[in-house]
């Protein structure tokens, strides 16, 4: 079929998508909290929705940032209040601390001690796994200029860093939000 | 109408559906905090979303779980740890803290004593309501392994215990998920 | 076509709508904590969906509500335990504190220095954008209840209060909720 064909026959032309439609019966994730619950939550879902094949994003934005710097990164930031937010809060997923009952680390390690011994994924591995069944990690833009993290501070295979707008996109496009 | 003519007309054929319907314009929940407020929320939104008529599931997981506990239940768990969690962390929807401004038990009592003036329902009426609006309140079982909460530990009528898949299923089929 | 013509072909009729479609595709948010973190990603979010032309409201309830009283109302309430729990946590969009890292105070301070030197706008300056993009703000009538807050304590422009009910029309008019 010519070109001209195809001007001549606008009908069997598909509309064009007024958005595209790859986040129809998605989730869109936004990753908020740091802690460590909430991370593990978080990286089941999204972990699980990827096994099943669901299209699957995850905005990471404020102290949800912080879980998806490298594991050998101790310090980020430029200035002084940014380098002290780090060292307060010790970025990393291996780092995180629970809402409460934390106890000076006996409540994290207790709960892992119980999730080894349950057989439940930790939340490195399931983030992994998410990683690898095709969900994508997004960096909030915001967070990272606030907070001075670089995009090369952050784990291999994350997205472009973008801003709500684009999160909202991908709701627009037929995705639902999980706000965590 | 024959079975013949039946496949002989194939377009007057409801499509096979790919998925079920029945979670379709429903809703989802994630009951994953043990907080006062937040289990009020969780309550008041699912009590209120089955008396509309909508389709509604809430899958309780992490503290959430600690909520459906039966009331005279006080120490769950097999080992000293998960004894240990319950101790620290008293189970029962009557039992719940508000996540700030708990002084003590003197937030949650306030809360609850300006609830009863102004004739809002309590947790656990509104639990008990949403149960009979044929709410379903469904154990994570991750969780239950976890905490060593075992199914008789847990207040009667709950479902039965699934996983994350079982709970983006419904997503799937049409439920619109609320994280709690 | 006449009246009569229309009666008489019923199928090319519309079927009534069983809803209205006004939210549909649109957000229903529900700022429920009164946080500054989350006040803030409530507010990018709501503000960015509002100048995306999303129809948006966000439902203000428990901890949140204190978020929307006017700037200069110091004390809300009528019985001594309303005015303590104002006294505790003082309200109005200014004075929202940080989950955690709160220092006295001096968490939130670096926040909005860095926010500032970032330019990301302030919490206050996205509600009134919100607003400006035809975002509707609606109080929760039971939390205005139980903590005496009245509609001339809360800022310009808010809708009238309502209940979950009226949340959850929304939600079942299409509009997807978010919980923050």
């Amino acid at each position: 079929m010519t070109l001209a064909e195809l001007s001549a026959t606008p009908e069997v032309l598909p509309a064009p998508a007024a958005e595209p439609e790859s986040m129809q019966n998605g989730l869109a994730f936004i990753c908020y909290s740091g802690d460590l619950e909430k991370t593990w939550a978080a990286m089941i879902l999204a972990s699980t929705a990827g096994a099943m094949g669901m299209p699957t994003k995850v905005f990471v934005t404020f102290w949800g940032l912080q879980t998806f710097v490298k594991p050998g990164k101790r310090v980020t930031g430029d200035n002084w209040m940014q380098k002290m937010l780090s060292i307060m809060s010790r970025p990393g997923i291996a780092h995180r601390k629970l809402s409460k009952m934390n106890f000076l680390g006996m409540g994290p390690w207790m709960m892992r001690k119980l999730a080894k011994q349950y057989n439940v994924a930790s939340p490195a591995e399931l983030l992994e796994m998410a990683q690898m069944m095709g969900v994508e990690f997004i960096p909030c833009q915001m967070t990272m200029d606030m907070f001075g993290i670089r995009y090369e501070d952050l784990i291999e295979g994350m997205g472009q860093p973008v801003g709500a707008a684009t999160y909202l996109g991908f709701v627009g496009e037929g995705a639902k939000p999980i706000f965590i």
